[in-house]
């Protein structure tokens, strides 16, 4: 499922890095990036209470959010330099209520287009020992040009 | 789109504002209860830094948030006394930038079955006079009785 | 929801009817083109034995492949002339067994862009005097230009 | 992706061969069920000049059916014996033009749960020696008890 192509930007870790760290939203969230490879992306979150749902678990928005910027993450490792990601839509399942410590959401490339690119992600929640699935996300991503949006 | 029979329980109101008030996360993002009829809950989030983007619009995120717990909420509105309201999937459709002062979230029941509800989530944001939709979210809420969890 | 600006193809009535007439599946399904408005488009398809499902009513393929259409004919009234639509995606909940004589599809716009325009469908089901909704469709469409594919 | 548990339903074979068969639209398909495993159904069809749209390639009204039942059928093969399955919703990106003589289905369940599963097909294209991926569908389904719908 990952891309086997060279990225067409040999800087896009920065790209990466520099996009996520302008994002007030990340930071609020406690989020990290954890890896930044070419089609693929890992986001994770620590837990905190600023961070749940009614049930003290982690919200479902923060589930969203991150697998979100991992689908788009991935794409923009992909995209030639200069590129801005914009997410068009995306689809999220959830599996399981998301009890644990830390979100690990880890994004990759399905098929990468000249404007379109699908990713996917999937959200895992670590609760002690164990690492199990509670999300999956298919998103589409596009390409804009800087100055275009 | 809105639900014409009358609410299964006759304090969906409280309901609804009790399992709110208990989101750490919608307490982090400021976000309030503008309307809660039957088949029908509007939330709303002022603009703040924290809420960003990396290009200082309300990021995607927060967006999705308000737009799941609009569709959640407004399914809770039509279930029976003492249900919880667990999202089963969404799928959202960014349609234009973020930009603005307040985002306002108008979920509405499309369909409400005895286990499954289907919401439509419209969301909405204001730029000065102008309130423009950004995004448009369709949903799939599940009714869970206590203790079934 | 219907977009009201000018068609920016005089002639969008045929570009849609040609495409369609193009369809194999269309004519194997007997669907027939009821409505084609500037940003809005009907499709509707009686009842055969061929396109039921193991239940003896209207197979959700048959409900998914009008609704597709729909959303794209409708996207593709807003294009300029030349443009040829292309489903980037969508997504479909279905909301009541497709029983009935007649199935109509409402394709309308949600938002047209210059490359990617948003379409939803709602699907209907008419059973003797009663037309109900049997599902609603969510969809992402691109323009592609000819030659560019 | 596939499911390790044994199957509630020793006859799940059989359970989605017959449900296969009473399905018209598959049968005007020319579908075939190629394999049933537990958690686990691919449907494949030949190329034929009615399955096609506009250029003369498969409709993707071919390919969304197709994926819509192989991850309702990788979901039944895992439910209790007596159970049918319904479809909730599913979303579908289509990732190349299904240009080729066989389409391929492949649908895994991802989470089955007491009474929603949720379920994954990736659609194949073959195109002479070669096997490319045209689709991704995401796919919640429902179990239904005999005479509860």
């Amino acid at each position: 499922m990952t891309h086997d192509n060279a990225p067409a930007n040999p800087r896009f870790d920065s790209a990466v890095r520099d996009s996520f760290a302008r994002q007030g939203l990340m930071t609020l969230f406690g989020a990290m990036l954890a890896e930044v490879s070419p089609g693929r992306v890992v986001i994770e979150v620590p837990f905190a209470d600023r961070l749940s749902q009614q049930q003290g678990l982690f919200h479902g928005a923060v589930v969203g959010a991150i697998g979100d910027s991992a689908s788009g993450y991935a794409s923009l490792t992909l995209m030639p330099p200069q590129s801005e990601v914009v997410s068009v839509e995306y689809k999220i399942n959830f599996l399981r209520p998301a009890a644990g410590d830390l979100l690990r959401a880890v994004g990759e490339v399905v098929r990468a287009g000249r404007s379109v690119t699908v990713a996917r992600t999937e959200v895992l929640c670590r609760d002690g020992q164990a690492l199990r699935p509670c999300a999956t996300l298919l998103a589409t991503m596009m390409r804009v040009e800087p100055g275009q949006r």
